[in-house]
């Protein structure tokens, strides 16, 4: 079935409970106001699911969604977003990803799939086109996610190149940062979806899809999707990007002050140098790789020759592995890096929660309140990846004291006592990813307020504050100071405002790095032939953004969440961003004041009713 | 006004704003449904004051509640609640007092008051009778508590015998943790009911009555009456109060565990002996003193001679006050404690709290996390008295660290970060009493679950666990090991649902601790009349139990706010509890399954409708 102006506007129903599998219409008024992605989850989780469920029960659903742009040939376009209560947090979780599945999903003929119960035993949903149904899976239980991923493609290969979503170990293990593989080298690694998936005992999504994606307006899709490819190629950023993988950030910040140092308490690591994207390139990358219709290709394919660290050829290491699993835990050995990326792969663990929990037990470890009576024997020393590498096969397996890290390090330190909480780098106990907000103050600005928790992905903060000219006519200054607080409640306020329908749209931010913001409306505007101008876009920024605050609100968040960590509060002694100490509760008093929050944390009445969000309104403020 | 069988019926309420007063009627099924205290003020807050509120805007009410057993000569029947939005935790707020003010409330013909918005310069709320006024307070505004309490009688006392509420410099300040002072020795302490009133601009309430509080039925009144008095004169309980006052705790506690020790760190404390009951009374009592038809007079006058602490003759510390400026901080002299104890009065600040976050200070101190740059240039040691009547002063008038301990630990902790937080001893926000959990686990329990944060006031918990035997026909055990954990959910749950229908009747611990649950059924039923047996008042319990917890969680509490301390949690190396460990996962799993909690910490959908809280189950929970 072909997605004729962007949508297929169907959504898939799954109920493992019951087995039961249906296609329900999607209305119109729904993807206009939505639009996709996480926003569009989000809005079916308000209407259907009760914001205190059980995360790892089967009351809580998986929605696997994408947008009107994904399998179109802009660039970008190949992103989808799961979504669910978080086990991790509590909170509001998501996770999005590139790749391959997004696209052929709506080949298939469905914009989303809502995923509901629990299988009493394991299974793997097939989705051949219309002919969708669930396989028994007790054959690929226990199978590491390059594995099943492997055996799926084979299996189900024979005439159509099947794509694969599926969990490892992790998550079946319940690991609370587990995330979901798509191909080998795509994750959806944040906010623990993959315990979710395990939980309902759903191995693999395994798609199939015959469609097109369709624009409603031919010729204007022709000249912007030109347009942003040229704009693409010509980026200096997506150069660095296409030449070195995410991995070129990591000199530009140690020189920024952008890149954490010994969870997050140094500011210098002599090392860096050897853990970054040049290193990288020269000694272990085999090729480039690109997700579905992008002219970046950033994506890295690896393998590590020999020594004790050796891999198979696969996906390599992005910034945010080579941050918590190098400079992190102050690990200069990129080989391991590249191991310890491998694992987490294989097993299904959110690389960052999984680097920076060790980095906690490392500092923990440190200061004698974990010693080797609670660590299995292991000295937990800062910068001993071997250990790192232990540390990871227990978490996925939850042996020994990896039953306890795998809750995450919040959770853990709240087991632990003793004052380990000070130790831990997290926000709405999502732990910190590798941008030190000491370097760029509205990043730590933006980790306070996420609704998911630290969020460096889901908008655009990061980019503009580090100065990338994407801001024309939506009122950001020209340049702003990266080591102070002036200014940045606006810039992260509108920064979100864009890069909410960016990932709700689902289309990658290092396109939308290399773009206007009238580029993402002109394309939206021509894959579905709505009138749809910039301020809409500002609006569905909005709308969605406190829609996913309120979700987060409902489950509980409040002014109180939305605080920094210590280790990241402390200015540093020396390195790029030393001496620089955030003024966070100036930047939140202006925040609060501009997004109309109120004191303790969640959005007026008045401006969820502006937003549209009558429904979320009654439920935090009562009245009708 | 005559208050028949047991109410006047009639809720004055007060907008300061508009300068506006009214009398409206109370519906008698309301108050077969809430009773009285904090139920009653709880379900008017739930119907019409939105749960995120500032609490120090005029958005915020002051409820002043009584009971249908106040003003009655039942014993123990004196007390009232004041409730509104804490602002020192951000929960549901109230302190409970004994004293006159409650009575003399009711003789003048009124249930409770509800005070809205805020005066634009200082007043005062002057009741007689039917006549009620506001009267400009600015000169009183400044003045501490015994002398604005002595300016009022002597002005309002030709012709009648006035009581007062008032607050001191400390709710004019709007210390987080001000009380609201009764006629000089009875305080409403605890979550910051003072500072509500400070930021209202109301310094006081004057109330003269000369009605009568009338049971409906006559006989019954007069034999329970006697019954109950006769218990009270029989007890033990009673007459070691009566002969040392609550401080006859400290040498019982200090054998049991029960007595916090050195910011909770430490099991023994030589000087205990010089802090309790008997020398107090033995050195510095000059008289007792009761409560208004109280038949124990607990209470304590004492005066400190000569010295650096010399005092007038005036109120006596309670045993929680000996424990926070004693043992909290390691203090052994008791003159020390006498003369804090008058300042906090004086300047209307909770001596609890006050003690606690000066103890939390001390030990900051001990591990190099404030300094003297930090505190003024004090040395503030475990120990030094002198120093923490220094730093009480700081505190009610919000000078130099004064204005960050005002916030209270914890908020203050979260500013100081460097891990600060650690060494806070509070639960949502408020400070623990000073009862230790590891002397009695469900103490702990009771401790972690409670709705207004650690509190030991409100329900029968302790004294149910300490082996009292007031729990005939209720479904609890006979004893209880202190030390343990076992059967501490089931002991808490009941002794909630008993303890909540004593609160909201308004009755006191003391008198409860002498008498059995069928007493106060019997002294409910002959001053109200309703058929009214012990299931009522255990359904009653339950109801207003899940109401004030629903309030809190509509504030934003969640499981993760059910902890318990570090510094509680380690087990200790000597005492009356070396050794002891609580099992508070266990204990909590338990309870959260006995109440019908979910695991976000809320009470469920069923649970809350069964309990006749419907309007509240769907605005925790959604539907209709």
């Amino acid at each position: 079935m072909n997605c004729e102006a962007g949508y297929a506007k169907r959504l898939l129903e799954v109920d493992l409970s019951q087995g039961k599998i249906q296609k329900t219409p999607l209305d119109e008024t729904l993807l206009k106001t939505f639009l996709g992605g996480g926003g569009l989850a989000a809005k079916l989780f308000l209407d259907r699911f009760s914001p205190d469920l059980d995360p790892l029960s089967r009351e809580n659903p998986l929605i696997v969604m994408t947008g009107p742009l994904v399998g179109t040939l802009l660039p970008g376009s190949s992103r989808f977003a799961v979504c669910a209560r978080s086990p991790l947090t509590g909170f509001w979780g998501i996770g999005t990803c590139g790749g391959n599945f997004g696209p052929e999903l709506k080949f298939a003929g469905y914009d989303g799939i809502l995923i509901e119960g629990m299988a009493e035993k394991p299974v793997y949903l097939l989705i051949d086109d219309d002919t969708v149904e669930l396989r028994n899976a007790a054959d690929l239980w226990g199978k590491d996610l390059y594995e099943v991923t492997d055996l799926l493609k084979q299996r189900h290969g024979e005439k159509k190149k099947p794509k694969i979503l599926a969990i490892g170990p992790g998550g079946e293990n319940k690991v609370l940062y587990a995330a979901i593989g798509n191909d080998y080298g795509h994750y959806i690694g944040r906010t623990g979806m993959g315990a979710v998936m395990g939980s309902k005992n759903l191995k693999a999504i395994v798609v199939s899809g015959t469609g097109k994606v369709l624009p409603a307006l031919a010729e204007e899709y022709k000249e912007v999707r030109a347009r942003v490819i040229e704009k693409c190629n010509e980026s200096a950023v997506a150069q660095s990007l296409k030449s070195m993988g995410s991995a070129v950030n990591v000199d530009l910040g140690m020189m920024t002050g952008d890149v954490p140092i010994r969870n997050w308490r140094q500011g210098e690591f002599e090392g860096s140098g050897k853990i970054g994207g040049p290193t990288m390139t020269a000694d272990y990358l085999t090729k480039g790789h690109a997700c579905y219709a992008c002219p970046i290709a950033c994506k890295r394919v690896v393998k590590v020759d020999n020594g004790p660290y050796q891999t198979n050829e696969g996906p390599g290491p992005e910034y945010e592995t080579i941050g918590s699993f190098g400079s992190y835990i102050e690990n200069d050995n990129l080989e391991g890096i590249i191991k310890a990326n491998e694992l987490c792969n294989r097993y299904g663990i959110d690389t960052i929660s999984t680097g920076a929990t060790i980095a906690f037990v490392m500092e923990c470890f440190e200061k004698g309140i974990l010693t080797t009576s609670d660590t299995d024997g292991l000295e937990v020393k800062f910068g001993d990846i071997d250990v790192a590498l232990k540390l990871v096969e227990k978490i996925a397996f939850r042996k020994g004291i990896g039953d306890l890290l795998a809750e995450g390090s919040v959770k853990a330190a709240q087991k632990i006592g003793k004052g380990a909480e000070a130790f831990t780098v997290a926000v709405k106990g999502l732990e910190l990813p590798a941008h030190d907000p000491r370097g760029f103050h509205g990043m730590g600005l933006e980790y306070a307020v996420g609704y998911r928790g630290a969020c460096h992905l889901q908008h655009m903060t990061m980019y503009i504050e580090q100065g990338m000219n994407i801001y024309e006519g939506v009122g950001l200054e020209s340049d702003y100071v990266g080591q102070s607080s002036d200014g940045k409640a606006k810039m992260v306020l509108i920064s979100q405002n864009m890069g909410v329908p960016l990932s709700s749209a689902c289309l990658c931010v290092y396109v939308y790095a290399c773009i206007a913001p009238q580029d993402l409306v002109d394309m939206i505007h021509a894959v579905t032939g709505w009138d749809f101008r910039l301020k809409d876009l500002l609006n569905i920024g909005a709308r969605i953004w406190l829609l996913m605050r309120g979700l987060t609100n409902l489950m509980g968040a409040r002014s109180r969440d939305d605080r920094l960590p210590n280790n990241v509060m402390m200015p540093l002694d020396n390195g790029g961003a030393a001496g620089s100490k955030l003024d966070l509760d100036k930047m939140l008093k202006e925040y609060y004041e501009m997004r109309g929050i109120d004191s303790n944390g969640i959005p007026k009445k008045e401006v969820l009713e502006n937003a549209g969000l009558h429904d979320l309104a009654v439920r935090l403020h009562g009245g009708t």
